[in-house]
């Protein structure tokens, strides 16, 4: 009976560590996750454009209104800048920051978005869409 | 005599007349100028840098330190934005904002600049600088 006793103690102690081992393990992974999870969330994107130099006014125009839009209105939408090569202002490239996948996901059924997309249709003669991570960000306060 | 002096007095009317005139168009010149160089005087580029990819990790880290220091240190270094494709991260792209051309004459010259380029040269397969100009920029607050 004492031997069978000391053995349920042995077997008691071996499960207590087990337990303790075990939710040590969830709890780091669990950490872990929610780090890859916090360097990945954001969606950042380079869009390469090129316009049709007759209409790059009309263009731009469209561009900056969707652009102040979705800023305004979409809690998702992040940052956009918008940049012209001075050799030839036609060639656009546009770095764009969402909050995740599912908030650009959300942008390009928006109204004004859908509104962009047709007004500029017959004005873009190439669309290269380049999927990026950010490496690091470094600004001026207010800038 | 009188005659001489109507047509004196018709004289300066017509000189005061004038020079009104021309006041108005040198301060429609100035502003125009002024407005012009608002515009035209940030310095914006387009840096994309292929990079030795078994020495990505030393490289991220030496532009980092690089981007961060001329941000807390160099009043005309505004703004950066570094991304990696995501298909290959050895395919990089720095977005950067100087105050003008000066700022970034005097950049190329401090001690962190040069430190960098010292530490990459040999991590750098190609470096292609692209000069553009901002068509617009819109962020959330605090991004």
């Amino acid at each position: 009976m004492k031997i069978f006793k000391s053995a349920n103690k042995a077997q008691t102690g071996q499960i207590k560590l087990l337990t303790v081992v075990i939710s040590l393990l969830i709890l780091t992974l669990s950490f872990s996750k929610n780090a890859m999870a916090q360097e990945k969330i954001q969606m950042v994107r380079l869009a390469k454009i090129k316009v049709n130099p007759l209409q790059l006014d009309k263009y731009n125009s469209a561009l900056k209104e969707q652009m102040t839009t979705a800023i305004r209105l979409e809690p998702g939408v992040l940052t956009y800048y918008a940049v012209a090569d001075k050799s030839d202002a036609s060639h656009i490239t546009i770095l764009e920051i969402y909050a995740d996948t599912a908030a650009y996901q959300s942008h390009i059924q928006t109204t004004h978005f859908k509104k962009y997309k047709e007004t500029v249709k017959d004005m873009i003669k190439s669309l290269e869409l380049v999927d990026v991570n950010l490496i690091a960000a470094a600004k001026k306060p207010d800038f």
